[in-house]
């Protein structure tokens, strides 16, 4: 899924350029995005009884991305095992490559130990991740 | 003019709402909108000749907001003196305020000293300010 | 009380100089050590039955601070009242004044609604702000 | 060289832990302080002509953190190649583990491209990665 970020003053850094812990902001935006999309937010993850911590993340920067940029993350479903998960992420301006991604999050039950992640839960976060639906300001 | 926003967990704290210095990222992101929106980026002011560094900032708190609340930022011209002018904001979640604030900025010249505002942009300013256009995910 | 700030990138933005909202995170660093100097961190507000949360910021914006830099932040108990306080805050580099600005707070209780604030721990905090400890890296 | 870092609320989440994102704060607070600790700040690259993008960014999350935890960076010096350079991290709270990550970084020269790095520019780094002071506040 594509989810469009407009790159703010308080993005970027004193080399004129979004600084590089940003990116993970960005990141995150996507995937909630992606879960509200399934008509899932991470409020309503409680009802799967899955929480998603992220336990590892990952950032490659190609081209800088500068001020008032309008920047495209897709965000997909990346490996699924057992009890854990990855979002991947790649970010564009137009053609320039920006930034690829990856978070890893572990699946957590109400008793906050790790379980399986509902095979249900999985499919439509994935089939919702390969669409490209138009989005509106309230995406 | 309207900015919309959409909050994320990274804009949030640990009372479960979102951080009080986060709304001034708020603001700027209005204002900028509300500049692109009139054609004149924070790029474009060199066109004007005119930079506007914000010399003063005021938030007053209502409603708290939540992870994934859809807030809407209405940005607008406030006091303009001679040199210095002031945006206005009142940040809503439907019928629910929020908060409201304002910034105050100076203009300065490209030889780095106060210079009068031009009263053609202060003028396009205040008309694009009194509008609320569709805003799509490019806004 | 005074607490010292060393600015980092992640501060900055593309002017060069620390983005405006940082101020209000430098303004929330200062008042957490204050409190904690006190042997009263928010956590032990619990203790108090007090929570305190801000309500009004406000800043005004002098010299700019840069990369790198060593800010102190004085900060003092302002203005009580019978169910909020105060926070001022002075922020300098050096002779340099770099911004000022205070914070609004209202006193809540365990029920979620205004009460008075304990007289004593109003004694606390006023006679903490006026010391300048020799702060070491735990400050 | 060890970092210290004291969590404000600002760098915390709903979950009531510090905010995945932020940990790349940290990082770069830590390898700032380390080439402040070398007298070689990031300004004062210039003098040995070399800036040190970021252009790959890694976390992996043990132990949460919280507000008012006073956490330890250890930054040291990794794997220097030709052209690039990295810079390993591991960030603690007394025994417990909280991060651990990495950032690896181009080598530039004045003119924009890929430069070999300075055998005594990477040594001074090395031998002050090694050193453990003793930091005041204005580490």
């Amino acid at each position: 899924m594509i989810h469009p970020i407009r790159v703010i003053f308080g993005d970027t850094d004193q080399m004129g350029v979004v600084y590089y812990g940003n990116y993970l902001r960005f990141f995150e935006a996507s995937r909630a995005a992606l879960l509200r999309f399934c008509g899932k937010s991470h409020r309503d993850l409680d009802a799967w009884g899955v929480a998603l911590p992220v336990v590892e993340a990952h950032c490659k920067y190609g081209r800088t991305a500068h001020y008032e940029d309008l920047l495209e993350v897709d965000v997909t479903v990346g490996e699924v095992r057992g009890a854990s998960m990855r979002f991947d992420y790649a970010i564009t301006r137009g053609k320039d490559a920006i930034a690829t991604g990856w978070t890893r999050h572990a699946a957590i039950g109400p008793n906050g130990r790790p379980r399986a992640l509902p095979a249900e839960f999985v499919a439509v976060l994935s089939s919702a991740a390969a669409r490209t639906p138009g989005l509106g300001p309230g995406y």
